[in-house]
């Protein structure tokens, strides 16, 4: 079942390896017969995640589909710890679909935060905004097939006249990462600094690793999402 | 001094860390005093490419200042070995200025490459494709200023705004990579199967490695890129 | 199963993921609509591994559990594309089994390979480096048992006295990879330069994967193993 | 110039490239116009380490030439993101050198910390374990010798040879890391959880760091090695 992300995006799981029990069956290879005093697994998961022992947690690994905008793709790119095989415009025609921001996620610069959104646009000003982005892509989009048809000429290349396109056409891609390098993604990316396009991305995949793996999100969840990091002076 | 490539972009080197002889300094660590056959740098260095001995190669680092299109960008960070930092269009605002290919660049799709172009287009076709690409970056980016601008209502944040954008646009980033890895990106992207575009900066970033580090350069260059590759069958 | 290697060493399938054909399904997610010509799963993935595509098999991973020498995994640990969890003799005490070589194995240093061996040992010499081995091995063990014991003292922690111990206790670990870079470490690990002990895990391994993905296992050995590389000049 | 370490290793430094300003320069491609609020370096890193922003750091690079024991080393290669060319025993012939600790180091099994040292052994008893761990190194490292010897007979290939010595023998590599790596590693290994031999060594490096980086280091010490992190529930 493919869960559903903006207007046309989804995530969608292929298969896992591993869950919470592989991962105190790698740590226990580690401890030999040292874990008797963290004898459960709750236990155990909590204490690697603690103490930032993290390669027990890369034992498990996911692989998802994902259909998502390319402004989003490309934030998302920059987790190299992970393997990808992206839809290619060079072979294949991109289908017509963007992404176009529901009324309420249509905001202005932040006065505070440099990188992110303020308050909601109003009414007019979100309706010539939303305009602007539909006319655009439509145009974009019929020109691309127009340079790439070849009724009466030789259609351009399509790995050329894919750069008529913008940013905000759905792409998508097979991604793989274990659950610690996952982990850190989401704490990236699930984070209120993240641009909330990629924060919805990163909220469904949260809901996906909270029933594969309860402990370790929980445990996740406990230290890494809802904790918070003092400095020295501050202690 | 920034070497100029495609119609707006370039590569310019900020930084770089080792050299030819950094490469057989690291290796004669390996070797011990075991490496009086191969007494000459030359040799040496053309033994380890020869032998995939890859390892030496990695201690070799550069760093490179780069603009480039997105949809080249988007090709290239897909190499995960290497360090980079982007322009952020969450805080910033793009410059106006779009990757209009070259008449003599713009092609048909190969009929034999799937994924490559074949035939240039003729005069009026191309003037065609020229118009739509420059009419439609022209107006995107005009209604992405419009977006973003504050007079009498707040702007669209950037964030947003830069959705509208098409992959020619430029961007820029630091680039920073090892010997080893380059090379790996230099044979693939300098390949006949990479899109133009990209080739066109692994050809000029060829050049600087062939300045920065002749003898492995010309070690790459006869094993790896001229060299071909035999199956067992065809053996 | 586990599959015996070595005097006491084995490999064991912990888990897997995927297989040939998650190989293709990742491929014909890049190649899109576009991958009638390479309609068969077997034409797909020998094309793959002919051009070097190799994320499509970075897409299947494998878990296994390992026994082995500690100098075969001061080898086998440099490959970092890889998640580890190993045994910890800062935890826990090791076993008493120690790698000694079968007489077939007793070789001299090669004339010719100067990081090899050669002919093997005759009788009488291997007789006494046989001895050395077992004797110095036994004599480490037992000291190293003495130095941890708390008879009337307290003991030696097990991080120090563990240094005692030769590089051919066995130790043991989890290791994870994935199929691309399996084949990466098979390649470097199975070849006549790597030392007989590390090759025979490869060649055990090899047999596990050929019958994990046999299609892609045929690619590998034709295309890589079996195959050959010319230079430039040699064409 | 090399810092000696334990009592035959050492950490020189053999090139490194960029500094504090090369942290800032890149961050600012990032930020582009908008770093006007940091406008000074001190405050921009210190920012960067606060936010997790790591990417910047990635653009410092350091390499060193160490030599270490063997069981050091063994957990110093854990760390997959470096660049290594280590001494090679199968070409070379080891160093008769073994780390002996000195008297206030050899300590018993910890009885809080599984996996630690406690007390100091006592004269009588640290005594004992010094007389065993220097005779058996020299009968190992004598039978060594004459395994590989070749009087009157072919000696034993060196990689063979070498399994019979024990893991407090000494070897070295070249070693080169980023900054964000390298402090990734100091958090781990300069800890009180980290075994006493491999904290000696991370001990030296951050002094060094703390030399070609000030700024950076003194964010780190802040933020990373001398703060605190409080889950969710003890908030
Ligand atoms: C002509 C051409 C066509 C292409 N077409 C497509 C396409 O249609 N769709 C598509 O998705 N991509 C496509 N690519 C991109 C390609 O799949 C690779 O992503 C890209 O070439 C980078 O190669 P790499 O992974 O070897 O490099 P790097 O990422 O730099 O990796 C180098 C090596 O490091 C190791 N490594 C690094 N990171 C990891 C990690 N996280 N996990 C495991 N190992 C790792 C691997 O051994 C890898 O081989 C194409 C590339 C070319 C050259
Ligand atoms: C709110 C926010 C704002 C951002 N703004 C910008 C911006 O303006 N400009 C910009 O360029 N980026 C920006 N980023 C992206 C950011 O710089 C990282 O690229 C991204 O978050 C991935 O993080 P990572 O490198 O830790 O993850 P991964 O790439 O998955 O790496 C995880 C860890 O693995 C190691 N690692 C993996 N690959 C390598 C390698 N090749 N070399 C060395 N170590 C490696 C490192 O220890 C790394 O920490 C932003 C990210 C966020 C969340
Ligand atoms: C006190 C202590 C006790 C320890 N005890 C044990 C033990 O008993 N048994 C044991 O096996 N180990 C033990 N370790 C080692 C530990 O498990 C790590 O291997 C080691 O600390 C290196 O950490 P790292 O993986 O974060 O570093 P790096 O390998 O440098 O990686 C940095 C980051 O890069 C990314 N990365 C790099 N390579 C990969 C890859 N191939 N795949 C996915 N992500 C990657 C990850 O995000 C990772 O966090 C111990 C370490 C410490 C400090
Ligand atoms: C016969 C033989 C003899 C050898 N002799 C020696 C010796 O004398 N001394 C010695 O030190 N080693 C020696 N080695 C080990 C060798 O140098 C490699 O460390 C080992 O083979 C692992 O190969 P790899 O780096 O390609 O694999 P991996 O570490 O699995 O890496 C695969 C690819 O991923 C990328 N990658 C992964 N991690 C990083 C990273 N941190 N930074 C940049 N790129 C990365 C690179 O593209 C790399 O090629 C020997 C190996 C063999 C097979």
């Amino acid at each position: 079942t493919a869960h559903p992300v903006l207007d046309h995006g989804f995530v969608r799981v292929i298969d896992y390896m591993g869950d919470d029990s592989a991962i105190c069956q790698a740590a226990r290879v580690s401890y030999g017969r040292g874990t008797k005093s963290v004898s459960n697994d709750e236990g155990l998961i909590r204490y690697l995640m603690r103490h930032w022992h993290s390669t027990p947690f890369e034992m498990c690994e996911i692989k998802l589909h994902v259909k998502l905008p390319i402004f989003v793709a490309r934030q998302w790119i920059r987790h190299r710890t992970a393997n990808v095989n992206e839809y290619s415009a060079r072979y294949s025609i991109l289908d017509r679909e963007f992404y176009i921001p529901a009324p309420e996620h249509l905001a202005a610069q932040s006065d505070i935060n440099r990188q992110g959104r303020g308050t909601t646009l109003e009414g007019e000003t979100a309706a010539r905004v939303l305009e602007i982005l539909k006319a655009d892509s439509a145009r974009a989009y019929d020109n691309y097939l127009t340079m790439i048809s070849d009724e009466g000429q030789q259609g351009l290349a399509r790995e050329l006249a894919r750069m008529n396109l913008p940013a905000n056409i759905y792409t998508q891609w097979y991604w793989k990462t274990d659950l610690h390098n996952l982990f850190h993604f989401l704490r990236l990316r699930a984070d209120a600094h993240a641009q909330y396009e990629i924060r919805a991305y990163a909220d469904v995949i949260g809901q996906i690793v909270a029933q594969w793996v309860p402990i370790a999100w929980r445990a996740f969840s406990d230290y890494r999402l809802g904790g918070a990091q003092l400095s020295a002076p501050e202690l």
